[in-house]
């Protein structure tokens, strides 16, 4: 299916706003919120208030921060107060979140008490926590009813709910006592109770509200859930995160992984969103830190620089060496920062998971050192290099310890990153190649000086 | 929240089958499927066996292929007709792709004709389409009826479909006329014609059956919709994909572009679950082509060896401009393999993208050459080495340029891919270091040679 482009500016200018509404008609309200994209100012204003009411809200919630803001700038109190009360809770912190504080103000004072003061609960969750993504528009039913009872209720108030697909079941003090599904509902006899059908205790799936996201979205992902309760610390239920917060939340994690084994400062903005200053600032950093601390690896050669020109064939493996060594540790490390973030593995394989690599090494570095025999074998007979056997050894015997030491790096940070609970890709995926590059030549040395013979005083 | 692990074999052995009985109820289907893994072939069954039926067949679903093989070698033709009928199709056919061929003629032939048929069809889309995925028990109402008898034909129809959340309005022939929601049915008259509230034309989002899958979570992740239908080439609906089979998918192509990005051939097993030769064998191939490429770099390194000896400080910046050109490279591809995943970058955008990586390479290299030249300027004042300013020159300028070719490779070589309709990730990921180094090299001995007076006949 390829998407439409609607250019609404010129559709404007020539047909005018009925033949907008005509063009707007029937479409989905994120390609809407897309047209409406390209609007300036007064324009913008102009299409978003002939959209009928039921979609505006909704529209405005897919409307980037920018336009968010003009849209905001340009409407009366009255109708902002309309738009922040429509919103659903969730939206409306996202919102706030990029907004400059003068427009949280005016926004914060056109809200009814009721949304405000949940407003300002839900704006002081920690960036990143369960609660800060949640909603506080769910399906609350108390256990004691009956499922005709329920869907009825359902009926009465459930229209301005986030989703009705679960409903949760709470007492007169909003403790969660468990979920019934509108389905389980719709399906049972009108008398049955409640308390009887839904999901409890050990069948209950919920997070609190300073879990990290990502356990929430872990959550959704093992039990194929498409709502996670969130309670606070009395176990009383205060807001729900639905499934489109919960996949947001599992591809900004793993561009964020991506973004860092990159070597690139993570940005909550899409590429094509970031300022060429902005994408230069977030890359630099490592580029530097890893160049200055290439300095090291630089100091090994030079030590060693007067020994590679005594002996031939010595100094042209170090850039294979090097990358091999790379290359096996970031397998490990990336394989592993993935299973991680997925969940599927956990603290205590971290033994298995060490002794596996390990094993993969051997077997790896073994296969590489005889292709690398062999290799250089066949490039002395190509060029009529005087390359002695002796070097063939240094370098696969160098190949297999690099390869062992990189994978054992690569699988060990995560896993320590882990451990002391910091993150994996963070911890991992940029110290990665410095350290493994560092390593791998001194092995390579080391064997040399061991092997080789160079005349004394050198 | 902390999972709960529970030790079945430990306690059927102590407390027999009823306590078993007990520990299971109320537990999440998730959580039964993890606890029935332990158990070996007869103890498997009996436990099985003694599931309440209405959650056996979901239970299953959850099960790894080997325990789901271990089941139903152990059932009877009777029990297996059963189970095969109740599965949903897309788990069915999840199972019947990964089980040898004679379970899978097996539990055809205990399918009834409708299923088979099904299975049969279902079982021929291409891998990774929208066919493979998508499954057959959806909730379909024709267009003529009132949300009122659609909510009836629900309830009398809908408790083995897979989702109720959004119903699909069909023709007499199936063709794919609208969608509407459970909550729009529920929330209006029950006399409105289904017709007036369905979402059709532009609203309407659906893919094809030969559409990639990757496709389909795009839609899903762009409208957020918690299913997706899926036509025929006649536009006839013949089935739809759920939410949780698109996380899989969006989880699934993350962790192949993680692999391919980490030289890792892909693999659609979890980390725990492939063996160690297995994983040696999907590690060693890259490994063992970027080795044998890394030959071009030692020729280049070989061919320059004396001139390398002759000025000091020349070899030692070898690894860090190869790092920092790889690391270039790579930020830029993986940011771009990632935004083209997303769908956050479009053709459109390919000039934009590669001009935008121009300017920030300029950046970069002036920033990285600026600090180099401070950092080989502390280093020669530390450690008295003579080494000439000429030299820090070429070295910056080597740097600026490198990082100038990494980034445009690294832009370019994913843009390319696509535009050439291949998986960018698999082109670009695992080349760029190869092809980076190699450049880098040559940039820099070719500065050395234009800037640096070497003695004569060298």
């Amino acid at each position: 299916m390829e998407e439409t482009t609607v250019h609404l500016h010129q559709l404007l200018e020539n047909n005018g706003i009925s033949a907008v509404r005509a063009e707007l008609r029937g479409k989905s309200v994120v390609d809407i919120a897309q047209a409406l994209e390209e609007l300036e100012g007064e324009e913008l204003l102009l299409v978003f208030r002939i959209l009928p009411k039921d979609i505006s809200a909704d529209v405005f919630s897919y409307l980037e921060p920018e336009s968010q803001g003009r849209v905001v700038e340009r409407i009366t109190d009255r109708e902002l107060s309309a738009l922040v009360n429509d919103l659903f809770i969730d939206d409306a912190v996202d919102f706030l979140e990029e907004v400059p504080a003068n427009v949280v103000t005016r926004v914060l004072a056109q809200a009814s008490p009721d949304t405000r003061s949940l407003l300002n609960a839900f704006l002081s969750y920690p960036d990143s926590s369960a609660g800060s993504i949640m909603t506080a528009e769910f399906m609350a039913l108390h256990d004691d009813i009956t499922a005709g009872q329920a869907i009825d209720q359902i009926r009465r108030t459930g229209v301005d709910k986030e989703t009705l697909d679960t409903c949760y079941c709470i007492d007169p003090q909003r403790h969660l006592l468990g979920v019934v599904t509108l389905r389980r509902l719709l399906f049972c006899d009108a008398e049955t109770p409640v308390r009887s059908i839904m999901l409890q205790n050990d069948g209950l799936i919920y997070a609190r509200t300073l879990d990290d996201q990502e356990q929430v979205a872990q959550l959704a992902r093992r039990y194929d859930l498409l709502s996670i309760p969130v309670v606070d610390n009395e176990q009383r239920l205060v807001g729900i995160v639905t499934i489109d917060d919960i996949i947001d939340v599992m591809d900004e994690e793993a561009t964020e992984d991506f973004e860092l084994m990159a070597k690139v400062l993570p940005s909550e903005k899409e590429y094509l969103k970031t300022g060429v200053l902005e994408s230069s600032k977030n890359r630099i950093v490592w580029l530097l830190v890893l160049m200055i601390s290439a300095t090291f690896t630089g100091l090994i050669i030079e030590n060693f620089e007067h020994k590679l020109a005594l002996i031939t064939g010595l100094a042209a493996s170090i850039p294979m060496l090097m990358d091999t060594g790379g290359n096996a540790g970031s397998q490990s490390s990336t394989l592993i920062i993935r299973g991680l973030a997925l969940g599927e593995i956990r603290s205590k394989d971290f033994a298995w998971v060490l002794w596996k690599e390990v094993r993969i090494a051997l077997l790896c570095g073994l296969a590489l050192a005889v292709v690398n025999f062999g290799r250089m074998a066949v490039l002395r007979f190509v060029t009529h290099s005087p390359i002695s056997t002796t070097v063939f050894f240094v370098t696969c015997l160098a190949m297999i310890c690099a390869v062992l030491v990189s994978k054992t790096i690569g699988c060990g940070l995560p896993i320590l990153a882990k451990a002391l609970r910091l993150d994996p890709a963070l911890m991992a995926g940029p110290l990665i190649t410095t350290i493994v590059d560092a390593i791998t030549l001194m092995i390579y040395f080391g064997f040399a000086n061991l092997f080789l013979k160079f005349p004394a005083g050198v």
